[in-house]
Parts: structure tokens; sequence; C-alpha cells
């Protein structure tokens, strides 16, 4: 078994090596090689913890196993951040475990490799402004990952605390870019590309807020009862996710599909544009992207980030 | 992370130390300490694999993580066992991996263990025949397991393959036991134990075959469709099992309880006797023992090797 530890991912896994990644196992589901398993999460009883794991196959790039781990929300009192979680891959021939990963700056990647996927394929031609809604820890790795795929002149943000805006400020600033802080109306109104990723239970980016071409990559519902964007704004988009399944269950669109807004029919896999099976943006005014977060992105950025530790010398073999 | 490869767990793990962690951890799950969270199992569509996860986390003995594995038919072909897995435990203050943990031997060990467990709680007093049906890799560690707990005097056997019972007759003599290789009709009527562990998709052993008291461990069903026992067997029986909602969907009770001759309340968790909610055999003739096997087991037994490595220096600590 690999081990490649958390402390060395920072060294090895670039912005590039998660979108190629991303990109790959996203056209893969859409085409059918790639599957997601069921998801468990489980409230354990003990430091009011979430734990659980997200496993899937992806049969192109031969990636099997799953993240193992959790939200343990008084980790912050032991100096621990709060989202913990392991990478597992075992050896499709043979079901032994091949390798453990650290996951946590893994996770941040691939979350900031999705929404860059759905820029590249979604943005309006010529998008020069992008607009960041939230400014917490994952906001860093989102907007650094936007910027590699947009040409973007300028970056706008807004956040619930303003006095964590600086983060936003800091990574413009090492981007080469101007930043400016503003409200949602003038975020809305001037942003080509809009990256929402907070913790939110109610509607942010409200509809009238967004005017003209407009990408929206919605990144932070992941459970029942989040919410960043306004249903109103989802029923006048063109929506796209990483699982339409989960799109509707636990995603931003749980909210338009439970109030009976939007169907099945209306959420298009990410894949299937990625594949050229469906045309993206087309004549849209506004597209959105739903991203969910699957297993499969997961194991698509550990298996890219054992194979480049396996080359530098940096991950260590222990048998199991 | 510790970890404990596969090699070193026939050396640190005894048939005491497995009995002793499955029988807590049974305890445990009945007093609602210790539950386990839902099984995925998939069949990946490669390599005719089957694939999946048994979690769980046990408050009392501070056991979190997963048993992942699965079964491999070709394994073989390659000189490898075809169910392999591996144990990865978390730590339940912090979500960090603490232990990973080969799962082979383990898995044969606390399935011995659960049925010996299920022997010393219900087998009719002063038993002297233990019988066997079943003499694949398995067989020998439930004989051995079940010896430790019984005063038998002798074993008998049956195998749908007879060339096979050498494993049983090697085990028995090892034991200081003589062996004898029987029909059905003659183990069913001589045995006061009887452990059935093959993969069985008929019933072997029939109703009018067991005379007696007897308690009956039906250790090989744990998938939809396999069956050992003759449900007219197990409608006259006292029925035991690790997890009720397992053994009614996966389990031996699948059948009997799809047609209709038991329900819910007639299967008892064996955690209510090991705890003294249950009285156990009281006067029925024939008990049986359900063992479909839980990822709490895998867990129990992962906990209790960790600790024995690191005592005796055999586990190896990784960064991770």
């Amino acid at each position: 078994m690999w081990v490649v530890p958390e402390k060395e991912i920072a060294g090895l896994m670039t912005p590039e090596a998660a979108f190629d990644a991303v990109e790959a196992v996203f056209a893969a589901m859409a085409s059918g090689e790639a599957n997601n398993f069921p998801v468990v999460r489980e409230a354990i009883g003990h430091e009011d913890a979430l734990y659980g794991f997200k496993g899937g196959f992806d049969k192109s790039a031969l990636n099997l196993g799953l993240k193992a781990g959790g939200y343990w929300p008084n980790n912050q009192k032991r100096d621990l951040i709060n989202h913990q979680s392991t990478v597992f891959l075992f050896d499709p021939d043979t079901g032994r475990v091949s390798a453990a990963v650290g996951g946590n700056l893994l996770t941040a990647l691939r979350t900031a490799a999705a929404s860059a996927v759905s820029i590249k394929h979604l943005a309006p031609e010529g998008a020069k402004v992008l607009g960041m809604i939230g400014a917490g820890h994952q906001s860093a790795f989102q907007m650094k990952a936007a910027a590699r795929v947009g040409n973007f002149e300028r970056v706008i943000g807004w956040n619930p605390h303003p006095e964590m805006l600086t983060r936003l400020a800091d990574t413009a600033a090492e981007l080469g870019l101007p930043f400016e802080a503003v409200e949602l109306p003038r975020l809305g109104a001037e942003a080509d590309v809009i990256i929402s990723i907070t913790s939110a239970f109610e509607p942010l980016l409200m509809d009238a807020h967004v005017k003209g071409r407009t990408h929206i990559a919605a990144m932070g519902t992941d459970t029942k009862g989040k919410q960043e964007l306004d249903p109103a704004l989802v029923a006048r988009a063109r929506l796209f996710t990483d699982e339409i399944a989960q799109s509707l269950s636990i995603g931003e669109f749980q909210h338009a599909s439970a109030a009976g807004s939007i169907s099945d029919g209306d959420v298009t896999a990410i894949g299937q544009v990625i594949t050229g099976n469906h045309e993206g943006r087309g004549d849209a005014e506004i597209t959105i992207f739903d991203g969910t977060g699957v297993g499969l992105q997961d194991l698509a950025v550990a298996g890219a980030v054992v194979d480049l530790a396996r080359q530098q010398g940096k991950a260590v073999e222990v048998e199991i």
C-alpha cells in the first residue's frame, strides 16, 4: 500500500492535474464508464460528528475506492480543521488496498476543479469579471482554479461576514487581479461568472440581482436544507450538475425540484457537455452548475496524486 | 496511522481475543451503544467482483470505521484468496484515520467468534457432539472457536464435496477430537451443536434430520438467495441473530420471513442474551443463530489486534 500523507499533497498536486482528473471523471460518468456508490453519512452521536463514505469505480481510469471521514465541529478547539477525510484506493483486479491518501487538501482541490470545469465549458464568451460569493477556506482554491480557465480582468466579491473579505483580496492580489468588495446586486449585475461557496441555508443571490449572460457555479450546497440561490433564478436558467439524482436531493436544485418548478429532465450532467453530447450554454442567458461533490472526484484526484508521489519519491510503501 | 499487515495477524490475534471482542460488541449493539451503518455492496462490472463497505461505530469501545473490500472470484488464478478486505479505524474524537489493518484472517476469526458466542450462550447443556456442515476455508476456524467454548467429545461432518472432508478431519485431530464423516440425517440426529458454513443456495439440513435438543449456528448465508436450512426447521426453532434487519433481508431467516412463517418479533438479537435481557434457550428444543456478519464485528477484532500489535511492537506507524 502506498501512503501519501496530507503534508505532501500541497507540493504534489496542482490545479492543472486536479482539473484534468475531474474533467476526465465527469466524462466517464456521462459515458457510463464510472459510477458512484450510495453515499453513507451518519450522525455518530459523539462530538456532534457526521461521518461516512463516498465510494465509486471508474472503469476507464481503473480508480476504485472511497473517501472516508466527515465533519467534526469541535476540531477547531484542537487546532485541527473540522472536515477530516482520507481516500483509500483499491486494485480493481484483485480487491487489495493499493493506497491511502490524506484527503483534506484534495477535497478543496477537487471541489475547485469541478467549478473550473463548469466555467471552461459553460462560461459566456468573453467573460471578464469573476464574482465570488463566500470568503471561507475554500474560496481561495475556487478563485485560483477559476483564474486558470478564464481570462478574468478583475474579481468582485461578497461575504456575509465582511471582515473575511481579505482572503479574497489577498488571493486576487496573488493572481495579479484587482479586487473590489461589492454588494450582491452589483455582483450579480457585473459578474460574467459567479462562484458561490458558502454554507448558507437561505438564498443569497436573488433572481433580480443577475443581469446579462452569466454562468453561476453553485458549490456550497451538499446537504438537505442548504441553499445559495433564489429558486426563481434556478427556474429561468439552463441547469447542469455533476450527478443529477444527488443535485435534486441534496444539491442546490433540491429546492426548485421540491417546489415542482424543475424536474429530472431539466438538468444535464456536465459530462454530457464535456463529451460533446450536449451543446452546453447554447443561447441560454444564464447557466448554473450545481457542484454537489461525488466520491469519484475524490478517487480521481487521489489517483493522480499517488502517481505524482510515486514519480517524485514522496509516497511511502507499507506492507499490509 | 498504525498499519498492521495481514501477515502479522495470525501471530497476534487469538480465538480468545476475537471471542471477547465479538461478545462485547454484540452486547453493545443490544444496549444501543453500537450501531452498524448501511451496507454498500456493488457489482463493479470488472473481474466479476463484488465490492463494498461495512461500517459502524461502537461508542463503548470507541471503535469507528469500516471494512472495505469484497469478492474477486478470479483471484485464485493469481494465487490470492477470493475474499479480500482491509479494515480502517478512525479516531472518533477527531475524524482522523488511526489504523489500517489487513482484514482477511480477521474476517474468518470474527465469523468463527460469532458462532462460538452463540454456542456459549445457546448450546443445550451437556452438548458432546459437534456437527460440521461445510469443509471450506472457514470451517477450520469455526471448529477451533467452537471447541474453545464447548466440551465436545467428538466431531462429525458433511460436505457437498466429500474429498474436502480431510480439512475437518485434520482440524479435529489438531484439537485431539475423533472425527467421522457422516450423511446429513445422521449428523442432524447425533449432533448437539451444528455449525453450517457453506455457500449453498438450497437448504441442506432438513427439518426431519434434526432430533433432540440442538443448537444450530447458520453462518453461511449473507446474500439474497443463499440458504442452508429447511424453512420448516427455522419455523419450529427459537431464533437468534447478530442483526435482525439484516437477518431477515439477506441472512438465513430471509426465506422463512419471505414465506411469512416468521416475523421481526420472532428473532432475538444475541446481544439481548449476552446482556441478560433474554433467557436464551429456555425450554426450546432447537435454537438457531443466524450469523450474517456485521461491520462492528470487524471493527471490534481490528481494534483488539491494533492494541496487541502496538504492545508487541508489530504495528508500523506511518504519517498520513
